[in-house]
């Protein structure tokens, strides 16, 4: 299909950790402003070990609670997806995967920010000692994969890249080990 | 469970359509910044007609492509969460709905900004004349449930808020009809 947007001209405004790309966009015949922010493509993890569901409760600060998550973060210059996916499991959980199985990517909020997340089924073995980052605040609980789909089904697991991957996993034929 | 960040000071940053927070904060006894974005609650509907999914096709600048999607939006000032979706659903898809069945809401980016998506299942009367916004390039198409699951499997369905409404759905038990 052809593409409806044609981009006049551009530029980008970095305000703090964010970069905000300013376009001036030509779409059905009509000019008009289009924003966005630029993101660094990420990666998000579901973790199972023994058949069991590795999740955490972290902190966020900016919506000021304590949020059930999965493992995830930014996939770091010359690292492969599949490398941040190993190494952000590693760091967070402790747990060295034994194989990784892609979810496929998707797309966090297409109408304001190009980030792009790509997503993981991991089998995890034993878990050893995490490494934080400071001002990580985590807790990790392992939970049976009926306990899980309760806790997505309750509501009170409100992670937006978690939910993404418990989506494609619950949807397609992934094996339990 | 405690709190373990405390606001020092902070200021707002307007650039554009986007607001950025800038705090000072206080974690684990270490005073370090953190920004991140003012974004408005929205709302994201799963629209089921007759047993099958309505879903949309548009094309995103972001990431400069056509995607799948469910309708959604931004709610306005003084409405809810149910009065914007009855409102995007009907704006979108032309779809009067004629039950709606909360999901729960869930935070697409909580590292990022403070922005909470309210989801809903809808169940659909007849299809109207939708009516779009100047800018919206948006296809209508129909599929089945099993369809849908095959398209979330398959990778290529990517809208996070879709995803995340999709999760809860098939995680949990409601009709069809």
């Amino acid at each position: 299909m052809e593409h409806p947007f044609k981009k006049l001209s551009g530029r980008k405004v970095k305000t703090g950790r964010f970069v905000i790309v300013q376009d001036q966009v030509l779409v059905n015949g009509k000019e008009q402003p289009y924003d966005y922010l630029e993101i660094k493509p990420g990666v998000c993890i579901l973790p199972i070990k023994d058949g069991r569901v590795i999740l955490q409760k972290q902190y966020r600060y900016p919506v000021q609670s304590w949020e059930w998550e999965l493992p995830g973060g930014f996939i770091d210059a010359g690292e492969t997806a599949e490398q941040a996916a190993v190494r952000e499991l590693k760091e967070e959980t402790g747990c060295a995967a034994k194989r990784l199985v892609p979810l496929g990517a998707f797309y966090p909020s297409f109408g304001s920010t190009d980030e792009k997340i790509y997503l993981f089924l991991a089998f995890c073995g034993n878990l050893s000692r995490h490494s934080r980052e400071p001002g990580e605040v985590i807790e990790l609980h392992e939970i049976s994969i009926e306990e899980m789909k309760r806790l997505i089904a309750s509501g009170s697991f409100m992670h937006g890249a978690g939910l993404a991957a418990w989506a494609r996993y619950i949807s397609g034929e992934y094996d339990k080990f």
